[in-house]
Order: C-alpha cells, then structure tokens, then sequence
C-alpha cells in the first residue's frame, strides 16, 4: 500500500492542483512512491475546520483500517481565512487571533492518533492589500481591503508559536516570500492566492520540511521497478 | 468516503502531474469531489502490467474494505510501449499485437471484481517519427526510430476493438491527434510523450467519457459545503 501525503488547507491549498500548483508538484515529484491526497476547502478557516475534522478524515481512521490509513505526512495550512478583518466585507471568515490559535492546536492535536504522521503547519501567504482591492470577493462599498499584510503577519506569528508549542516543523511563508523584493508581484496573483512562482516557494519548502523527516525520494521505495533498473535482455526476470 | 479515479498506464500516465499534465488537471477539476489516484508505470507494456496487477490493486481489493475501495472510474492507458518495433532499440518492450489484444482484454476483465467501475480506454497517441530519431532514449546505432506511427495505428486499432468486445468507452487518441494539422509540434514533445497541448486534449477527451457514464462535476456530491453556499450572516448554520 503506497504511503499518502494529505494536504489539508484552504483554498491555496484546494488551487494547488492548477497548472504549476505546489499539490500537483508534490505528486508529481512522488509519482511512483507517495499519493497525494487534496483536502482543500476554499474560504474555511479553524472554526469551521474544527466542525468538519471528523467527518474529513473519517474515512481515513475507519474505512482504510486506522492506523494503515495514516498518512506519512499532512500539511495543515489555514490562516489566511482566519486573518480577515472583522470590520471588513470579509468579516464572516474572521476568526479572532487567540481562537486561532487555540483552533489550530486542536487540529494538530486531533492527529495525535496518528503517532507516526508527520504534521507540517504553514502559515498564511503575505498580502497585498492594494491587490486585494482589485481583486475583492463580494461587494466592497467601503472600498478597503478585507486584509492587511500586518494582520496576516500576527497570524503567521501565532501559527509558528503552535507549531513549537506542538513540536512540530513549520513553513514560515509570511516571511520566507517577503524576502523576495518583487514578492507581491512575484508570488501572489490577486494580493492572496499564488502564481506559478509563489506555488513554486511552496513546493520547495515542502519538498525541504519533508527530506528533514526522511522523506525524500530516496529514501522511500519505489512503487514496482524502474524502467533503468528492468534488464532489457530479461525483463520478466524484475517481475517474478 | 471520496470517490476515487485511477490513472493506470505507462509514462504517459506517471507524467501526467507535470505542470499541464492532465492528471493534475483532472484532479484539480475534481477537487472537492473526487480523488484522483495516479498509477503511472513508466516504459511497461501490458505484459509487464499482468505480472503486477494484482500488487497494484492488492490494497485497494483488501486495504479499503473490498468494495467500498472500488474507484467510480479508471482510464487504462498502455499501448505506447508494446508499439515499440520487435527489430529496434526498444525491443525488449515490444509486445507482438495479438498478445497485446489479449493482455488488455485480462486487464480489462481484471476489473470486473469492480462492476460499479466505469472503465476507461485510451488508445496509444501518434508517432512522430523524425521527433524520436531526435529523442532517443537508448544508444541507436541503426539511426531508425524505435517507433513509427503506423505501428502505433495497429495498436490503437486493436486497443479499440477490446473496447468494443468488452463494451466499455475508448479515446481514440492516435486518431483525435492526428486531426490537427500540426499535430507533431503541437502535441507531442518528443514525438511520443505529450505537450501541454497534448495534455489538454487528453484532459477534455476523458472528461467528456466520464460525463457520458453520468461522472460529471454537476452530478457529483461536493465534498463539505461550497463557499458560495454558506450563509454570511450565520457560517456555523453550514456545519450542524
């Protein structure tokens, strides 16, 4: 049974399939060793999430026979949700620092039945708040955006503080793309969600979180020979 | 429990999560509906693929409960590597017709233990002839292709007419190529694996099968209500 890796997120995480998305990078890289499984779910945040954690990995606990349905590794990737203003139009995602935080160590707790699944947290992309005036979701009479790059900072702070209070690794998105001068233009294509290069971060980063844990490429086996390794003079021979 | 769609074939399959590729397509169209699962094999024929059929699916047969594992659908895709010429470079994968017939026809009723499954043919694509003389894969002192379209014709025949005796759909892919002009530059990159272009149509050609089996975004169940369906004034409602 080949390991899987889950991606469970928001919408960054349900686009990460799209053309250069960092999802289908990571299959893609995995294609003969590890099944990348998409949980994305555009415009959640934590408190939604936590209503919906038992029924998104129900199957997952029961019908693949616990714990041989682990998966090796789950990427948990919410906050940009959370971080909307709650005096903007995008209120009704907002969740409050404090719950956030209090949310996101609940979620990772909740995968302490898998004991040998490697949790990775990702904090929030930065924003561009003139972007997201362009780009705005719902009616935006107050003409202001319904994000701001600070608040999404205070959010990624307390998605980093979660991770070492649960000793587990983090990407700290937030800051590793805003060492990029041209970032806004460069990693984010409506001041939120990732172009290509942004998706590309994301990949990298996950590809480097993961090596540190012992999966990598090459430590993992291959499902079935490879073509390199099949003796063209016997091929049935790598099949007995 | 998602549904799930197997992709089950050779390079042409392993590769299709590459940027364009369209296995990513097909999973990020499906992505709050169904799973996509990637079964690439690269450089096997479906001799090769007999050896390993029941370790491919073993934990989908036992691991996710016998039925209940069943994919909704699987695409079949092998044909590219027997087609290889019997007097070439590439003859240790070469698979004479008549047995390729008969090898897809057992993979084909491999399935049957899956009788919800819509199974899926795709015939191999064209050949271009000159491109492979460039992309070799293998040292080519005869400076002949190890491929030529007319073989790869035959075998698309034949994978058509399994197809029809098992009574299951079939993308006729060698043909629908060839219908653009410039099919050579256009789709293939090599003269045997897909371009982004290539990718498309072989995105849009199955989605239009699946639709045609009643697998169509529109009459799948989404998995956890959409944004657009959850209320502004009262999100929790959603998630009684």
């Amino acid at each position: 049974m080949r390991p899987k890796i889950f991606l469970f997120g928001d919408s960054i995480t349900q686009d990460s399939f799209a053309e250069g998305g960092w999802g289908a990078s990571l299959a893609n890289h995995f294609s003969r060793t590890v099944d990348v499984v998409l949980r994305g779910y555009s415009g959640y945040n934590t408190r939604w999430v936590l209503k919906v954690l038992e029924k998104v990995f129900a199957a997952t606990q029961h019908g693949d026979g616990g714990i041989n349905g682990a998966p090796v590794a789950i990427t948990i990737f919410f906050g940009a949700n959370d971080a909307c203003l709650p005096d903007r139009y995008g209120a009704f995602q907002h969740v409050p620092l404090l719950e956030y935080k209090q949310n996101l160590h609940s979620i990772v707790s909740f995968f302490v039945q898998w004991p040998t699944t490697h949790i990775l947290l990702i904090t929030t992309p930065p924003i561009d708040e003139e972007a997201r005036l362009r780009y705005p979701y719902a009616y935006n009479p107050q003409g202001l955006p319904e994000r701001t790059n600070e608040a999404a900072g205070e959010y990624a702070t307390a998605c980093i503080a979660v991770a070492e209070e649960c000793g587990v690794p983090v990407i700290d998105l937030w800051t590793k793309m805003q060492q990029c001068p041209d970032w806004r233009k460069e990693y984010l294509c409506d001041g939120l969600h990732l172009t290509q290069s942004g998706n590309r971060v994301v990949f990298e980063e996950v590809i480097l979180k993961l090596r540190e844990k012992g999966l990598s490429l090459e430590a993992m086996p291959v499902d079935l020979p490879l073509l390199a390794d099949i003796d063209p003079n016997d091929p049935l021979k790598s099949f007995q």
